[in-house]
């Protein structure tokens, strides 16, 4: 099989996601850099990728892409028959359950969050106090879970915990304090291990 | 097999989803009606169902329960071996792309945009400018699609269709003008005929 084109900002978890299931997986890709801020996701040469204009999105050894974190994701686990996508039709619907959740319960405040603070350097009252609050509840959402199962799907590590731990690791650069949430230190602590990424820290 | 209980708003086009798959599918349900105006989405009795606190949610015969629209209809559709989830991996993948951008960047624009001016009666002066903006880029993104491939994931109605078609047959009543956009008229018609659901319509 030939290399996969991963589209990525490693600033940006929903890259990071894709990168590390790809690692995991033991994908042969080549990582194209693409800077968010630059404006080259809205050229012509990049929309022929993705007409969302977004990263991350890939191109597969047959010239066909795709985009979406969370669609790619559950692809190449699925392509590569991983556990990482459960077989069992009500525990991936689980794991799609959490997955949809992450892009509209906790990416839009977790991420947008602190992508206007670290990135854009916005002040705490330039920015809509719903993000905040939002934020805080979805992080709530994750310990009551984590409270129950090791993984937030249940007993093993899949693309749901990937998908979250993306934005969750990082939750302090936005001004979410995860010392609220002990389990949920540990939780990212336990899926980097489990992803071979290093740990980002996070200590306030 | 016994019977599903889908709770539900018929006002909400992520209810709909699940209630018209289901309907496909010849699945056997109860429908709850829920009223999201209603505070009941909050309360105790529901969150044990859904602790993120939305419609749709459905009750498994067995008891357990499951979420988030686009998972809903991914599990309904594979439960029952339908064909509108792809088997071929690739365009399965295709599927879920459209569904994790219908949440992303579809719902939070048409769909916020029509609760705020039809059901939360905001004028548009009230209304943030970019659910406007946003919103028709998404159209268009969407007709863009559909003036290569009768539905939005290739040759067949597929779970992608019956999710963007939910809010987007009633996006005039967010002020969005379809009339800009005869291939999604069109296409909107194509999935209702395949639904069995009444044309909506939408003229302006």
């Amino acid at each position: 099989m030939g290399k996969y084109k991963i589209y990525g900002d490693p600033i940006s978890g929903n890259c990071l996601k894709v990168r590390w299931t790809a690692d995991l997986l033991g994908v042969s890709y080549d990582w194209i850099d693409v800077d968010v801020l630059s404006g080259y996701t809205r050229s012509e040469e990049f929309l022929a990728i993705n007409p969302s204009g977004q990263v991350p999105a890939i191109v597969l050894p047959d010239g066909r892409s795709l985009s979406q974190s969370n669609a790619i994701v559950l692809y190449l686990a699925s392509l590569y028959d991983s556990a990482l996508v459960p077989k069992d039709l009500f525990e991936r619907a689980k794991v799609n359950e959490w997955l949809f959740w992450e892009q509209y319960s906790h990416e839009p405040y977790i991420a947008v969050r602190r992508f206007q603070k670290a990135y854009l350097g916005k002040s705490d009252s330039e920015l809509d106090p719903r993000l905040l609050a939002n934020g805080k509840r979805a992080l709530a959402q994750m310990s009551d879970q984590l409270s129950r199962t090791p993984f937030l799907a249940g007993e093993n590590l899949t693309v749901a915990d990937i998908a979250l731990v993306a934005y969750t690791r990082v939750a302090h650069e936005g001004g979410f304090d995860l010392d609220e949430f002990p389990n949920l230190r540990s939780w990212v602590a336990r899926v980097e291990s489990a992803l071979g990424v290093d740990p980002v820290g996070g200590a306030a």
